[in-house]
C-alpha cells in the first residue's frame, strides 16, 4: 500500500466535512431549521436512486451519484448562494475552490472528480441533466411541503420560482411537469392570504 | 406516467428526511457538536468513491452507494445506538422500521431496498463488506482527529475500540492496517496523561 497516497485520501475526506457547517436557504421538511450541504447532498442522491425512471434520457447512476456526492464541495469556502441571486462571481469563487479542493486528492482522482463536477455545472450531458433535476427539486419541494416556505420570506415570485426551475424539464419531463402544478397551487395559495 | 406511483415515491422521500435528526454519538471534525445520520450517510458514500481502491475484493460501487445511503433510514423511529451497546432489541427495532419505511415504496423498490439493507446487515458479500468499512471507519477516524474524542467520555477503552472495529479488515485489509496503528497511538498519548 503506498501510505502517502492514503493520506492525501484521508486529508481529502477531513477537509470536505466542511460542508456540514454550510447553511442552505431552505428548511428542512421535518424540523424548523435550515439544512445544510452535507444533508442535501444525502437527500438528492437517494432521490437520484428513488427516481431514475423518470428522467428523459438512460443515465449512468454511478456517475449521477458521484455527480450529487461531490457537487456542494465547491462551497466549503464562500458559502452558498440562492439559485435566484446566483451571478458571475459565485461561478469564478466556485471553480477556485473546485480546484483547490480536489487537487488535495491524488491526480486522477483530482482530474475525475474535477471533470465531473465541470460536466455538471455545464448541464450538457443526460447524466448531468438528471442530476440537475434532483438538486433544483429539493429546495422546490422543501418550499411546497411548507406552504411556501422560504419564498415569501425572500419574495420569491411565482414567476421565478417557474423561470429558474422549469429547465427541470429538461431532465424530466415527468418531475417537472408534477412540481410545475404544485407550485402553481402554491402560489393560488399564498395569493388568496 | 403513473401519478399515484410518483406520489408514494415522494411520500417516502419525504418520510427519510427525518434521518436529519437523529443524532450520533460522534462529534464532527470540524464543528464542536455531534453529527446526525444524514451526514454521516453523505460523508461515507463519498468515501466510499474516493477509498474503493482499498477493499479486499472487488466491488459494484452503485450497489455499495445505494446500501450506505439506506443504511441509516431504519434508526427513524428508535434513534441511534452505539456500536459498543448494541444488542438484540436494536436489532429487533431495526428490521421494524426497516419493514414499515420501505413498504412506503412501490413493490419492488421496497424489495430491492430490503434486500439491500439485509446484505448490508448480514456482511456477507463483499459490497456488505466493504459498505461496512466506511460505516465504521468514519467514527473512527472523527475520534482519532479529535485525540480519542467521545471514545473518554463513553468509557471506551482500547480493547473495546479494536475489538469491535478490527473487522473492517474483512473489507479492507489496508484500512484496518492503518486505523490500528493510529487507535493505538491515540490511547498510548490518552494513557500517558
Amino acid at each position: 500500500m503506498d501510505l502517502e497516497r492514503l493520506k492525501q485520501q484521508m486529508n481529502f475526506l477531513h477537509e470536505v466535512d466542511k460542508v456540514k457547517a454550510i447553511l442552505r436557504k431552505t428548511m428542512l421538511f421535518h424540523q424548523d431549521r435550515v439544512e445544510n450541504d452535507a444533508e442535501h447532498s444525502w437527500h438528492i442522491s437517494l432521490m437520484a436512486v428513488v427516481l431514475q425512471e423518470y428522467s428523459n434520457e438512460p443515465v449512468d447512476l454511478l456517475r449521477v451519484l458521484k455527480m450529487l456526492l461531490i457537487h456542494d464541495l465547491v462551497e466549503i469556502d464562500h458559502g452558498d448562494t440562492m439559485v435566484y441571486d446566483k451571478g458571475a462571481q459565485q461561478n469564478l469563487e466556485e471553480e477556485e475552490t473546485a480546484r483547490r479542493i480536489f487537487a488535495m486528492l491524488p491526480k486522477e482522482q483530482s482530474a475525475e472528480f474535477l471533470d465531473l463536477w465541470q460536466e455538471f455545472e455545464a448541464r450538457k450531458s443526460p447524466d448531468a441533466r438528471y442530476a440537475t433535476v434532483l438538486d433544483r427539486m429539493e429546495p422546490v419541494l422543501q418550499n411546497l411541503f411548507r406552504q411556501g416556505g422560504t419564498w415569501p420570506k425572500y419574495s420569491i415570485t411565482r414567476q421565478q420560482v417557474i423561470g429558474v426551475n422549469q429547465w427541470i424539464a429538461l431532465g424530466s419531463q415527468d418531475i417537472w411537469d408534477y412540481l410545475e402544478e404544485q407550485i402553481h397551487q402554491c402560489f393560488d395559495s399564498l395569493d388568496k392570504k
